[in-house]
């Protein structure tokens, strides 16, 4: 068996990659339906395209990856975010009645770490740590080829991790978290999107160079804080504002060697930018069938 | 083999402990020599008086737990902090090479949370998260029996975590760090010892009280982060603070409530006392031995 078939399931599109081993055979998008029924169907219409694509029995299985918290049994949605209507819908389940194939579903974070891990920026590492910056801040961790899940399923909320504990409430309980500083929030205290500002910065405004810049500076702290608890090899940093990674990376890593206590872990740590790029969610969630075989 | 021996180096005492099975059968405190070859010869000293009390062919090693970070292959201290001259010691290797026995090393807080998980507070999970609560804060996090080390062998140092990035400077590089608000250094700004003070609140001093609710806070912040990121089954908590547990749980119980995103992590974590007490340190640092073996 050779091919698999990943989906990722955005709150505003829906990406589908057919892999044949490493390498991606068929890509597909449509925006995101507004209702469950729609959903259903549609990751169904375009899963089926692509199982008649190809001989069904070289066929892995089929990997979702959804956004939100699962339960701990990683068969349904407990509380997708911008997508309530697919709360508790066991879409793995769904998905595997209807074409007798095997389907595996996870949080979209930790599917995109898992993809960067074995076939993008963090190849060949055995400690990877994934991390999205866009509305949100989500990370997974990846330690030998496998997903680091925790007790219930839940760790990896990098993003909700206090970094000041007197700073403003977030959209979370906690306050002052690191999703306040190192996602698309921290822009919108601009009344910028991060696109935009990046873009004048790319041309050259001075003003919007240095708001990436203490953009940098916040996320370094909530970088070291990571590679002091978690010690990673690589970190991959992905999402929307990662495709500006060069206007904010080098103040990162300035707090990072200001703040990681251990010489060695600060020396060895390598931060990339996400390799798999627009697909990397959906080619992600087909690594979720290899993620147990070595 | 049924055998083990365990050695915590601390600071001011090194203590030893002989294990038939999961069993302490013998135990020895000394207070720790001020220079390289008195540590030398008196953990050579005290190890030989175990070996000689069971068959030597019995005896599955020696294990030692030492202060500071280690050398990536666990061979060498780097920097140990309050015993500078062993500092670049191979001290384990010493050990092997007089007695012809395997003698392995690792971090005393990783010790710690070794030996909690196999045989205290954690026994039976699969996820276990040793802090300990002294002097400063260190951790150690259990995977399935193993300790989790990352990638350069420094993982853990969740004292060194920023919790409030414009707060006072640590005697760490960072600001605002976890161990500044969760170690003594909390209780010295109060000119007390968290001895005197948890006493005085024992015996009802109000003001004593309140000073461990204030410390609960701050630690609930911290241990909420470390839920969010690790999602724990079990968080076991020791060192000298957990010695007075009952005065500061409550109040970090409520801030973990208050801050942990995951319904599930919330719901699951337990935090426990340390169960092994004085020599936790030192039969943890014999479960080294058993570490790789399920």
């Amino acid at each position: 068996m050779k091919y698999a078939i990943g989906v990722d399931i955005g709150g505003t599109k829906i990406s589908f990659v057919l892999l044949k081993n490493s390498r991606v055979v068929e890509t597909r998008k449509i925006a995101t339906p507004k209702n469950k029924k729609g959903v259903i169907e549609a990751v169904e219409d375009n899963v089926k395209t692509m199982i008649l694509r190809v001989p069904k029995s070289e066929i892995l299985g089929v990997g979702l990856g959804v956004t939100g918290p699962l339960g701990k049994k990683r068969d349904v949605m407990l509380n997708p975010p911008n997508q309530k209507f697919l709360k508790g819908c066991p879409l793995a389940k769904i998905v595997e009645r209807k074409f007798k194939i095997k389907t595996v579903m996870d949080n979209d974070v930790k599917c995109f770490a898992l993809g960067e891990t074995l076939f993008g920026a963090g190849r060949g590492a055995e400690i990877v740590l994934g991390i999205t910056l866009g509305t949100g801040l989500g990370a997974g961790l990846v330690i030998d080829r496998h997903l680091y899940r925790g007790g219930s399923g839940a760790a990896g909320e990098l993003g909700h991790m206090t970094i000041k504990f007197d700073g403003p409430k977030c959209n979370c309980s906690s306050l002052g978290c690191f999703e306040e500083y190192g996602s698309e929030r921290f822009f919108k205290k601009m009344k910028y999107s991060p696109k935009e500002l990046g873009m004048k910065a790319m041309a050259g405004d001075k003003k919007a160079r240095q708001v990436f810049k203490e953009y940098g500076k916040y996320l370094g702290i909530g970088l070291a804080n990571a590679i002091n608890i978690l010690d990673p090899e690589v970190i991959v940093l992905g999402g929307g504002i990662a495709n500006v990674f060069q206007l904010f990376i080098k103040e990162a890593q300035k707090q990072i060697k200001k703040i990681v206590i251990s010489p060695l872990a600060k020396k060895q740590v390598k931060i990339k930018k996400s390799k798999l790029g627009d697909f990397a969610g959906a080619i992600g969630a087909a690594c979720l069938l290899w993620e147990n075989k070595s």
